[in-house]
């Protein structure tokens, strides 16, 4: 999809303004470098080295290779992996046949015909490891690996105000910042190993931890200009946005995401105090509510349970017809408010909003369980039921007999901190702040157990395993959407 | 091996000078551009597309990728080849273990992370087919090659002036004058794919093709100052000199290649009249058959038969100790007429001569058999006789006659281009013009019914898998050895 091809004049012209604020907001990555230096490091063919930065960085490196013996007579071929977690180490690229391009494994084949020589990688890599393995040379020297530069990026610098009450949420918090510090590139990005782009979603969520950490609003300015700016002929806003090597909206759509627009759009005004904003991007967040409503009948959102088309987690068994229908009423609610505030009528949206709250209670809520189910199939799940506490305003006890009655049926779990961060949410939204801060540490403190220096994409403590690609040489464990313990303390838990 | 590090100061200065003339005489490369575009050719994972650019091309290589279908979201893994060959197609590296490294293989596995996109590669690749190969990519798009652009280079230009008295002796001649070509680069190189260097053994072949065809005397006197600058501390000529990314010369020796330095030097002063480098050479070839001596016993080469220490041929049965006692008589008498040509003294080399010369004789030559056998074993090879024909002043009789023992004798064969050429000398200067024009025709002609747009470095039309690195995806299909075709038509067989 291009940019106005298929897009009205008004359309377009509105869509080059908005590019255009994006593009004045677009930061100046900050640099910090880090040398490894090694003395007479010798490179063994099948015996990798693996050189440990013990953080998490995203950037360029340089790797510094020598000889010692007979002239260099042959080129030197190494292959060169990086790697964010160190399970990634043990992977064999070979062995990954998932549906998710193994072109996204960060390995390099590399020739390099003389020696002395730096080779100056052209990518940029994510990773806390980097393992060099001579696969061959010739016999007649041995290949010396004397030391290697780190350019690192972020569009940030370090924040060190961590907080916490126990060591465990100190550290939590550290590896929380340290993944949203990863993510803060030219955009927010989803992750910097995968998929290195801007995903609604995950904005929402790394916006409300940037509020109480960074404080970065321009970076989601620019993020809100960038969707508004690459709507489809529609209006409709793309899932995720691509900057390189030209902004270009993805041909495909999430049900939720386009509606949680709105709701990134209120974070940001509240945070930032930004009406210019507002008042512009106020249209396209409206655009996405009045879009979905074509997708409900007798305002009960239609079963279109396709991922792809909605998401809410990476539960590939969830029946998402439910929770789509609650992240409905939770934007227009959004959306309600930030009519007010800037003296809107909203009496059109609030009647819509009655009539989806009503019928979807009525289609939903299964009254002999006392839980919301999904779908044909009456599918019990967190995210049906996090998502309709979240959107409703059930009492807080209301609430509480919801998860208690969940707690004993079974549902479908939750497998992505995206998920489970919503799930923190409606616990604190039912006053079980204790639960939820304790739910937290487990989830959250199970990565740390796992030796993570950043929070995964994906993490089922259940099983560790689990993959929704077909392998787990492609997750990324640097993954924005995990972040949000940073806004979780300092918004609920440690509130003076 | 450093320069100057073991040297003297004598030494050192002296190779100083030597390698600023060298400097001075190194070569600006010709360039010349071919563009290969297609139309909407989409890249398949696993169907290599496979471009032939029907001639042997020395150079660097750009190729233009775009894609069609939705935004890339995820990178590009491509595997890129390039042969000389169209048997290379069918190699996998994979299944290549041989000793000489697999590096020389020219294979790239690269990532691309934006279409569109051109991928400059920054090493140089000898080829005529380049395959290009989709590994992995989303498959939410088709990747497309748009075009290759080619940047070829050479020292000299085409040379256009065919000769030959048949089809394929012209074609011959082509293919040699294309071989050469391609090895004319800043040195002239053994072949451009590997060592893609200069080596003293095969300069000499290249030298005397030059003489006749592209006449590019200062390429050989870079060359020759190259190896005069480099001498170990015992003034020992290396067999080969690396000169990227510094003047290094290789800390091996070959008994056979130091000699022919003289003979070398011969041919360059014949054909260029250039005595001041005859001058400031001649004291270095001279070393090289003082050196030399140091390896006789009573006149008598000792049979230190080691591949790597001397050549000869590839073929790894051969006894080399009767062919190198040749190849220092033909070397000495080369250095002696070089010193008559600027009225020094012969007395003590033409004693010397004698001497070798009937050892030689009285130690190889087997009177029974009536031909020139070689180590404890009394081997009998080409190699031998050749070298000893083409090293003494037999009558045209006698060698036809060891000509005719050696046919019965079944031979040690002989399996490169370089050796073949001595023999095809050998039988000239037994007067078997017809003979060895013929046995020209039929092994370079062989190469040319293989499909050769350049000559190998190695064949044996009985074994056309022959390979003695194990393995033939390190072969060399256009070696600079095997370009003298052009050499002896014009200076033999077509002679006004």
């Amino acid at each position: 999809m291009t940019l106005s091809a298929e897009n009205g004049t008004q359309n377009y012209k509105m869509t080059k303004r908005f590019l255009n604020i994006a593009k004045t907001l677009k930061p100046k990555l900050i640099h910090s470098n880090v040398r490894k230096t090694f003395s007479n490091q010798v490179l063994k063919t099948s015996e990798p080295f693996v050189v440990d930065f013990y953080n998490h960085y995203t950037g360029y490196v340089s790797l510094d290779f020598d000889f010692v013996g007979s002239p260099v007579d042959a080129p030197i071929l190494l292959k060169i992996k990086f790697c964010e977690h160190k399970d990634e180490l043990k992977e064999n690229s070979d062995d990954y046949h998932g549906w998710v391009s193994k072109s996204w494994i960060q390995e390099e084949l590399i020739h390099i015909d003389n020696l002395p020589s730096t080779l100056k990688l052209k990518r940029r890599y994510a990773f806390r490891y980097i393992s060099v393995e001579l696969i061959a040379s010739s016999s007649r020297y041995d290949v010396l690996l004397n030391g290697i530069e780190l350019d690192s990026v972020s569009s940030v610098g370090n924040f060190d105000e961590i907080v916490g009450d126990t060591e465990l949420e100190k550290r939590i918090d550290v590896v929380a910042l340290r993944t949203l510090h990863e993510c803060m590139q030219y955009e927010f990005e989803d992750g910097p190993k995968r998929d290195r782009r801007l995903w609604l979603g995950d904005l929402r969520l790394q916006a409300l931890t940037n509020y109480h950490t960074y404080k970065n609003y321009d970076l989601v300015k620019r993020c809100l200009y960038l969707f508004a700016g690459t709507t489809d002929k529609n209006g409709r806003i793309a899932p995720c946005v691509f900057t390189s090597p030209k902004v270009i909206a993805d041909d495909s759509f999430i049900f939720d995401y386009s509606l949680l627009f709105a709701s990134t759009l209120k974070d940001y005004y509240e945070n930032a105090h930004d009406e210019k904003t507002l008042q512009d991007l106020l249209p396209v967040a409206t655009k996405q509510i009045m879009n979905a409503r074509g997708y409900f009948v007798n305002d009960v959102l239609a079963d279109k349970n396709e991922l792809g088309w909605c998401f809410l987690d990476w539960n590939l068994s969830l029946n998402r017809q439910c929770g789509e229908h609650a992240v409905y009423i939770y934007a227009e609610k959004d959306l309600i408010s930030l009519y007010k505030e800037i003296g809107l009528s909203t009496d059109e949206l609030e009647i819509d909003l009655k009539n989806k709250i009503k019928a979807g209670f009525d289609a939903f809520f299964d009254k002999k369980l006392g839980v919301f189910v999904s779908g044909e199939a009456k599918q019990i799940s967190f995210a049906s039921n996090v998502w309709m506490i979240l959107a409703n305003d059930f009492s807080e006890e209301e609430n509480r007999k919801i998860f208690e009655n969940l707690d004993r049926l079974n549902p479908e779990p939750m497998v992505t901190p995206y998920m489970y961060h919503h799930y923190i949410e409606a616990l604190i939204k039912s006053g079980l702040l204790d639960k939820a801060r304790k739910k937290m540490n487990e989830y959250w403190g199970a990565m740390i157990d796992d030796d993570a220096d950043t929070f995964y994409e994906l993490f089922n403590p259940m099983n560790k395993e689990e993959s929704p690609y077909g392998g787990k040489a492609v997750l990324s464990y640097c993954h924005a959407w995990s972040c949000t313990p940073s806004y979780l303390l300092r918004h609920y838990f440690l509130k003076k």
